[in-house]
């Protein structure tokens, strides 16, 4: 699978460990197809089979136990479709460059997980009452010897609270849009936890650790991490939610647009927060901007797709498009950066470029 | 001050801030002259005035009020001895190079302090019940522009925990060695905070803020910060107590010392936690190990001075010192780098070789 020769339909960012990025200007449809899906690793995809792999649930638990693939597919499942964005995604346009994968639009996909619920197994384990997260360990290992360096070998890992690990959103996957999952996507078991940007759903889970102290391993502090503001001072916290987006699909930037036709601009809008309220378009850098239409019917935890019919000016020349989402929290896609964000949680407006001839 | 062209007796480390060293085969007493007392700045020494200078008390207060220098100093005054050592001290002897101002043995130095208990000052704000850390703020700031990078202009910030803050060995100190501070190590006033490594010892202090929830700044996050395990899970932490640790002073790296003779081997060693209860030396690459006599008195969160009389084989050649210091709670330096420590916390012993000739 690293061997990019062989990967089709995905922009390569990084061969090893492997990082595949979807063409966003190829967005056609609100369940993106595998083979479509973006792909983020850390480290060397892990050879897992579905015999040997086994799921530990210990820590903070009554009965810590182990699951085989078998036992797991064998528990109810559950269907449910999730947008997964990379906390890193949109880092191609940061001024000044900032370090990590320079990801364009397309780190995001949506997908329809099925798998049992976390709380289930949860459950089954019979959680301690003095357990506060959960902290979920992924086959994937590695060191990294670059800025911020990793404590040695490390494994992915990441907590979630168990006020987000016990909804009903949050599942361990092991088949998308209808197949098993394949090695890139966390073949046999990930988690998903929709609502939340990617690096909280574990690829290639093997153990969950129920832990009565808040766990702050190098994946939600050196890195997946932001600063918050309290009372202008700034702290360090986990990244977390994804906050209201889009992202404009068409025109693809510089795209050319013959002048005076009806041009159907479209994207898709997410926020992990609440369903998307309203999306709006300028075509004039900002200065005026218009309603676009929601398409099909908004579902949890899903991106929205939405398209304008732009009246091309009859004028060639160039044009900026910007969108700007509206979630039903009240949140609004903010027009510039947050330096406190580091190099993650890329929301704001993209401005893209169109030559109308 | 900045002019390094002006500095004498200490090893310029960087210029801009200012970063200078104790030349470590220098020591000779408990106490360090001020002008050889190791500097440690984050960004541009601040230019303050006595006059103009106040120490904001805020947050999680009953009463919030503002000190003038004037008001610090007539409050009733307690001096005490304490030693204060970088958390980067030693950093050049890692393999590999870690990021980082490349200290030798010398960012560590012991003064008497004379100022006001921390504690008053946040007995007359009165702190509200919920408030569990106390934020200090340096009037020194600036923006970090190398990985990792501030999130923009950023104050020097650390907070401690209020059982720490409220212990009487910790200090708002105006004085050093019973002369005013200068603006190198803090003028007009800076938290002194015995046992813990040097960065929690604010210097330039203008703002103490009582929080009611744990700050996770920059300063002891992304910086002066370590892993600790917990069931082999390394989690990220901030650096706060000094472990134990002795550094050889004479014979300085690669002295050559007369075959035969009886040499005084000579050092300091300190610990954050309790007294230095012994100290051990080997001639021969940590082998044999022979005892150290500890000279003076123990003095709370203050290194003790020790010797050996080294006599000295009468066969030339290069030899091998080492030390290890055991303190009253135990812990017992270690021989080897603890990779979870990142750039910080070097209480290793560090091998001097030596020639005899």
């Amino acid at each position: 699978v690293a061997d990019a020769t062989k990967i089709h339909g995905l922009i390569i960012r990084e061969s090893e460990p492997l990082n595949l990025e979807f063409p966003f200007s190829m967005l056609e449809q609100a369940i993106t197809p595998r083979h479509q899906f973006f792909v983020r690793s850390h480290f060397s995809l892990p050879s897992l089979t579905a015999r040997e792999w086994r799921l530990q649930v210990d820590g903070e638990v009554d009965s810590p136990f182990e699951l085989t693939y078998d036992e797991l597919r064998k528990l109810p499942a559950e269907t449910r479709p999730a947008t997964i964005e990379c906390a890193g995604n949109g880092r191609a346009f940061l001024v000044p460059k900032a370090k990590g994968v320079l990801w364009g639009t397309g780190a995001v996909g949506t997908a329809e997980w099925t798998g049992v619920l976390l709380s289930n197994v949860l459950r089954r384990a019979g959680v301690k009452p003095n357990a506060i997260e959960a902290i979920f360990q992924g086959a994937d290992s590695g060191e990294v010897t670059e800025e911020p360096q990793s404590p040695g070998v490390i494994h992915f890992e990441r907590s979630l609270p168990l006020t987000k690990a016990n909804r009903p959103e949050v599942l361990l996957a092991y088949k998308m849009n209808g197949q098993d999952l394949n090695p890139e996507h966390g073949f046999p078991v990930r988690l998903v936890v929709p609502g939340w940007y990617g690096m909280a759903s574990v690829k290639w889970l093997n153990r969950i650790t129920l832990s009565s102290t808040p766990f702050n391993g190098y994946w939600q502090s050196l890195e997946y991490s932001y600063f918050q503001r309290s009372q202008g001072r700034p702290s360090l916290v986990a990244i977390t939610e994804m906050p209201v987006k889009a992202s404009i699909a068409r025109p693809a930037p510089h795209e050319a647009i013959p002048a005076g036709v009806v041009f159907r601009v479209f994207g898709a809008a997410w926020s992990g927060k609440s369903e998307i309220d309203s999306v709006e378009i300028s075509i004039d850098g900002g200065s005026e901007w218009h309603s676009a239409d929601l398409l099909g019917r908004p579902l949890p935890y899903c991106w929205r797709l939405w398209e304008y019919q732009w009246q091309v000016p009859r004028d060639p020349g160039r044009y900026q498009l910007m969108v700007r989402a509206t979630d039903k929290a009240s949140a609004v896609q903010p027009s510039g950066r947050d330096p406190d964000r580091r190099g993650y949680m890329i929301n704001h407006t993209i401005p893209v470029d169109v030559e109308v001839v």
